[in-house]
């Protein structure tokens, strides 16, 4: 739902409304659902963004864009090849990717009885600072319970995948916001879904205003950090979590221009203060429910309309102020997490009235 | 026209009937003129591709694939970018690309009064083993020519940008063959237009069969080439020309699935033998001109149809075939040239009864 | 050890000698090891390729190559981030990707108590033909046990992930070929591994010659197909397969060089008649064992040799033969496979001396 | 020479140091030289990156990054193949780069009299808004001029190609600013030049401040424009110029790696506002001036070393801050410019005492 109701609000500049509930599933459609693992050292979980249960036989234009590919990311090989989307999405930690896209792959069979092909498609963070990742807890069943939770309203922060996220030296996690635009005297609508766990304490900014020091300073002296600490911690961390972006919207687009949609998510990124670090995995994956294309051979030719390219530069710019948004939303959204080996993520709700803008 | 009056034809496998001239221009609105520059130690010219001359105003679907990128093509950044062809296509030797592009930007400026941008596509090969490169003997005005003297019945084999071409060690050039089929119960066509510059003697095929040792024995029995000849000559050089290959069509396809017909081209240029040497750039350029974009915004949404995927298969192994029949076409209508300090590149005509299949 | 005691072998065209085993595993340090299922409806496997333990520690350089992307393998967005191999690799059936990787990363964990992240590579392609593959057989141990059981000598044809291949409507598999050159007084090998599951029967070629419609007839009598069965059966069946080529060499190489190698694998697939059918997921991935990285912060910088791109030919030919010798390996020793529904694939062997070349 | 001097400067957050003259030509064996043309309706130019005369013997490794594709640069396709750049950087006008091309070739043909292909490189940026850009003023001879002019002293802003630029609404052009870091107690540098002809006034943002909106409102009084006016001028006008990245250093990397700096420059370009307009091409070249590659056979293998990937968010990040000082100081030294039809771009400098931050 953004931060529409947050401190920060007033600080996003913004050139289009929002859609209804401003998150992804404003899109007509898509629903998500999670599954939170939140006990001692384990801090972990799973996100399914579901799309209808015709996903596999009517397969939705869609492209990916790997800003920087540092990550275990599983699907994005067919979706380059045949611009095209049948899958619902999960969103895991980095070492459960091959549980659930085997969870994944089972949900798609049963929904699929004739199909012996299905490209299941999972995004990954790595959640080792706060979550003891190696103990492996994400089982394949979860991808089944996750979809059956998938509703349009849908929490935010550290839940699901999102659970163990640190993102600018912040509890980070999911975080979604959308916007809204007229063509042609109808109403679309274009959402991102991120899942944040990327960026250094130091380069955090809001609107632009570089707030990173501040930030870590009243950090610092409110949670009593040692020098010991804080060069220990995540204060001092190379930026090495990652980053994902799903971006949906309900207007008629080619995968080609879903393609230059993606490559404007990293405007949005860099607004907060990402810089793209080595470590840090960024990807992006953007669809349209518009012109989805049958299964099977029946019609030699698919129908469909795509926006002319002179009104990209609207999507494009609804693009990055939805992501722009999504982020500060998984910030604003995610409660303090204290999780493997004591390692504490603070939340950002604690620190922003502190800070002077 | 591809080989269909050559002794070659009876060894090429075909699944799909040839347009009626077996030529590119079958497509409709592509014509193909040259400017041939042959004497003494001067071997090269220009070629260009007229797309109506509307191809400004309406765009068309295009992608490209870079096969082996060891070349100087001017225009691809755009293409890949935009999806869309907005310029008729110049192909011309490695050292005359800024004349060639400078020379087709002043044609489409002419064309379009109100243009202040467009993007010009200019394709080489290397011709320097026949003709004395350094000396610039292209113009800019040789572009505006060979627009003027294009037709939907051109010639192929060393004329105009193939004139100082050598393929698998014989005089190659432009090469041209198409394919149709039925959709629906239409009749579409895809056709290719190669300037071929590339591959090593010894590695020649035709349709399979492995002659280029043979060829070899044949021609420096014929041509009475000493040990020193060879060893220095086209006969043991290094494969370093470089390959363009066209793929058109009528068929309504979107960019993306023009980029994988592209991706195919390289089938058929193996059929005869190219190892995608080091030195040899490869470059594929497919287009549509089904689908075409009308530049401007009065339109919101273009209305068009596209290919159901089900069926690129069939588009794939026509691309395929006439690849494969373009390259030994452009070789079938190549005569002998000699040129720049005697080098020569023999004509298979007079080698290909002598082959024993 | 490719094809040198088949009758198939004279009809090779070999630049190059083979290594010792003429199998990958002439690289020093790569061994493969096979888990097979092969009960009636169940033909299915699992194959590993196993680097030695310090892979992730000590990284190859590496680069992949998407030929067609239409394929569920994963890993390869960090390796093309990075231009690294830190993973052994693992093939199965399509559906089991999630189950290989998990087993995978836990494999990689164990041998790596550190480590917080691991990237798994996993390669599939689909046996559903032969194999029922909707029951989901491969579980994430077979991992271990194809890892425990690697050596340098190891089968090919219809076994591990092999075992429900169809090659050109052939039983296929696993296949491999190695060749050997000097290079500056040193002798250096490159090795191809192949799983072979594409391309229709009619386009099968045997060293450029095309047997495809000659063996189609052979076949089809001699297994008494009737109309009914050859229309639903594999002899009309789409190229929709994949295959999966793995290229490894002792050579000091750069990513960027080992992904120029990569590019050159098509060209060794065309030989045999692939045509990069619509269905049909083509994935290389190329790696050195020579200028391993290590792991860490240690160094600030490493030392390295690479080659001169003037050499670079002689890799890309040694790389299209071994591809080349490897598919043809792998149908070779590929027995005939009966499965699924009473699908069968045939075994080259039986047929070969009955066709004339 | 960056923003050092300016009352900007005090906004910009730095984390390095800057190199000596705060230019790219503090990496030794760069300089740059600019051809002017400013009258009356021609204000264009050419600017040239001149490498030492051994450039095309003594190849550098590099990669390019194309951030949005919109745009005419030619000679990408070879340095995306091979990885490296053997040409002086020449950058002009979009209908200039035949002819840019063409005098580069040239240049390049004298400075080598062996050669037989080279790849020039040329870059462009529209300058049609304040340039009469269709009487294609510029010829192949100022290339050699410019690079004679080439100097590691070298003026930035409304200068040679970066003449007729309008960067966020203001005379914008060639701007540069470099960083330096100790690595392994060696002090090295990295630096940028950008041609920056992007980006609306609207979105102008100084070291995360958004000032565009004020910035406009000064204009728009300052200037007395009338509605009428600011409707149809660059006030409202689309995101359609181009932003040109160079990005150099002395830092031993391979091409691989420069390609990972390369993707970093749009996070530098975002923090003052770009938000890659759909009609803005923007594209990145990056080369390291170590580890340079002899042209020839002589040596099977390159000695070199190239820096541990633990090390590159290092660089990463001085890619960003040298962008994005770049940037401002192509603005911060542009005089105001007046050109076709009565086009204005203002100068910062006349408004920047005005704005509240």
């Amino acid at each position: 739902m953004g931060i529409q109701n947050s401190t920060l609000y007033k600080y996003l500049g913004k050139e289009f409304k929002s859609g209804r509930r401003n998150l992804i599933s404003d899109i007509a459609g898509i629903k998500v659902g999670h599954v939170t693992l939140a006990e001692g050292e384990i801090q972990t979980g799973l996100t399914a963004v579901q799309l209808d249960r015709d996903i596999f036989r009517y397969k939705m234009p869609a492209a990916c864009h790997v800003i920087n590919g540092f990550g275990k990311t599983a699907g994005l090989v067919q979706v380059e090849e045949l611009g095209s989307l049948e899958s619902h999405l999960v969103f895991t930690n980095t070492l459960a990717v091959g549980r659930a896209w085997q969870g994944l792959c089972r949900c798609l069979l049963e929904e699929n009885p004739a199909a012996r092909s299905v490209n299941p498609l999972v995004f990954e963070c790595n959640d080792g600072h706060l979550n003891n990742i190696r103990r492996l807890m994400i089982s394949e069943d979860m991808v089944r319970e996750a979809l059956n939770k998938a509703d349009a309203d849908f929490l935010e922060g550290a839940v699901g995948a999102g659970r163990g996220m640190v993102c600018h030296g912040l509890s980070g996690g999911i975080g979604s916001a959308s916007r809204q635009v007229e063509i042609a005297e109808k109403e679309y609508c274009l959402g991102a879904l991120v899942l944040t766990n990327h960026g250094r304490i130091g380069d955090f900014m809001l609107a632009g205003r570089k707030l990173g020091r501040q930030l870590y300073q009243e950090i610092v002296e409110s949670e009593k950090l040692t020098a010991a600490l804080t060069s220990t911690s995540i204060y001092n961390m190379r930026e090495e979590g990652s980053c994902i972006v799903i971006l949906a919207c309900d207007i008629p687009l080619s995968s080609w221009q879903l393609k230059r949609i993606a490559h404007r998510a990293i405007v949005g990124l860099s607004q907060s203060g990402s810089k793209l670090g080595h470590g840090s995995g960024e990807l992006v994956l953007a669809f349209s429910t518009a012109n989805r294309e049958r299964q099977g051979e029946e019609e030699s030719f698919h129908e469909g309309k795509t926006l002319n390219n002179c009104h990209m530069d609207t999507l494009f710019r609804m693009a990055v102020e939805s992501v722009e948004e999504a982020v500060l939303s998984s910030l604003w959204h995610a409660e303090s997490v204290t999780g493997f080996q004591g390692n504490k993520a603070p939340a950002i709700r604690d620190y922003v009235e502190r800070l002077s803008f």
